[in-house]
């Protein structure tokens, strides 16, 4: 089985992206899988080709993409993405969409095809907090994550994929007094627990554990 | 023109909802509008009958439904409602569902019809904390509002219909320390404000303010 | 019996203070109290300087100084003033102490004589939120604490003093996401609960409830 | 220099407490001083007892007391200790006062003697998050920081003495949704960081910085 995963560079104010920096520290290989690691610009459009480009090299079973969720506190698999561009900031190469679609043809949501329940089972077993989110936000996590979905809608239609995102590095909270933070090596750990996950529950369908949410 | 608003009544260990009590409070009259009173049970399925049976009753313009964000800071319309129930905790009937779908023949997801940025903007100059949210949960709430978008795809051609969730009341939060609350008044001030926006807006594309998310 | 009751003017980057706008909206009577109500600046030894020559002219049996506590999400009586000057920020005079007595011959800290566990017993019965608090902050609230207790220690003997802070307005956090508020008239219904408590106390021991903190 | 530095056993529904783990793991030499590690019991009057065993057989120059303060999220160096028990729950001996006074002769307060604007600066040197702290609860983390200053007050006067809190672990926080939590590893790192100000401010006065709290 071969994984892609990716990571984010850089953006907004930080110097550095937990996303690519936790990428960049997993091993080659993760429960017998072949861990394939590509770095992503923080640039709506372009993060699409490059992980596009790299599915077509690469032919993975799975894509998971990882990006920074900035103010929470937990490794966090995401449940959906939705067809909806809304910067409440540049991206990396100064473009901001307000309210836009992602793709006219595409589906108003795609959900994950990874065992999201499990993952987080997984990564709290790994002694780390883990939720289910159901929103991406609207910014580049959201758009990469709805990107693949639609190739797997329109191209690649074998392909499984999806998205978690992690918290702030401490070094990243340190001018950012009563904010969350986790460790690069806790990433490390979790990001292994979930594809760890990942693995042993492929052709099998997720758990039915208690993970909804109120609101 | 006539809007139904509707609010859920009390569910888990609150024997108040701000939801249905902040519908309760409302004017039967907003910016000329003519507002309709729902009050719908916390209750899969059961909600959604109530509200349909209202709409062929009432024949109204716009629904807008209200609910209860335990542990939200800010009043928050809600951008989009996705195909998929997955329960917390038992509904007021005790009925549980995990990871299931709301409709097979549904969309994945469905956005709102209503301005949301335009909400935001007028329940903020009311002098209220706004946000524009973009997951309603997995619970009654994102299920009364996917139900209302699949009645509008399905039978309701015209209508438009969007969600709102406003935090607990303070009383609710007596023993839930560290947890935000406002007011029923401030409740119904920011329903008021957002109809207000609503009606105004009526026939217009919504603002293109910055209201995004990054994750 | 004669309570006298103070609030401090707006500082920092807001144009409004809860604290004296609770304090007005109080009434002239609790619980067959008198309560005298007066504006204090938000500037280190003039607060005193004013609340001096009004202990002075009223001759109250307690006095109870109100102050804003930004990010907190109860009403917080106060358990303990500290000898302690450190500025965030400047005062409304410039005016920014770092590390300093306020005065060398007072104790290091002094306990308020108010019932503080009874107050936040009654401000729940009145359905708010509401936490014994151990720290005032370093600012100008525990710098007038502070003050009057050394007034008592060295002055007015007999009299009864304490704090409490108030969460922001909703008006103040619509552009301070995820920080909590309370509302005005919450305010001065949970000023006056706490109050009607120190009456009802009056000459009797405080209450031996729980309301420890680990930290 | 010889710096003793103690931590506590896990208390209440914890099988584990970051600081005892944390002290455990520091080097035995940092910056040139000597590092005593001491476990401690959490139970009032015990951990007294032992850590003033502790200095009569180590003579140490400096005690740094170190404690789990969940829902914190940064390294939190106290400034005052004040003379008052008030638990929250009960002690691992199941002792649980109500609003006690520690010593009948102390003072009402004591400061720390360490240079806690100098450890903060450190600790975000590091790249970890610090905040000097002005209440250390009314647990056994306050009694045990008051404690110590009673003894200097009483019998060791040229010690020097303080206390830092430290956040739960991730694992501590994998039932606790919503919780901040910081690594042992970063633990180790920043008391190090700590202790190391320490030394090297060792006979001069803290830095002036500006690390005020409002409330």
């Amino acid at each position: 089985m071969k994984i892609l995963v990716t990571g984010f560079d850089p953006f907004g104010d930080d110097k550095i992206n937990p996303a690519i920096e936790a990428v960049k520290g997993l091993p080659d290989q993760i429960a017998g899988a072949e861990i394939v690691k590509v770095e992503i610009p923080t640039v709506f459009g372009d993060c699409a080709t490059v992980v596009h480009d790299a599915i077509v090299r690469e032919k993975p079973d799975y894509v998971l993409n990882i990006g920074q969720a900035g103010g929470r506190f937990a490794l966090t698999p995401e449940r959906v993405a939705i067809n909806f561009d809304d910067g409440r900031i540049a991206d990396n190469k100064g473009y901001q969409p307000i309210a836009t679609p992602i793709h006219e043809d595409g589906q108003n949501a795609y959900f994950t095809q990874l065992p999201v329940k499990a993952m987080v089972k997984a990564i709290r077993e790994a002694g780390l907090p883990a939720l289910v989110s159901t929103t991406a936000g609207t910014f580049v996590c959201n758009h990469i994550m709805y990107q693949v979905q639609y190739m797997i809608d329109k191209e690649f239609h074998d392909l499984k994929a999806g998205f978690m995102h992690i918290p702030f590095l401490p070094e990243q909270v340190v001018a950012r007094p009563e904010t969350p933070s986790l460790s690069l090596a806790d990433d490390v750990k979790g990001i292994t627990a979930a594809i760890t996950a990942i693995v042993e529950m492929d052709g099998k369908p997720d758990l039915q554990s208690v993970e909804g949410h109120i609101a």
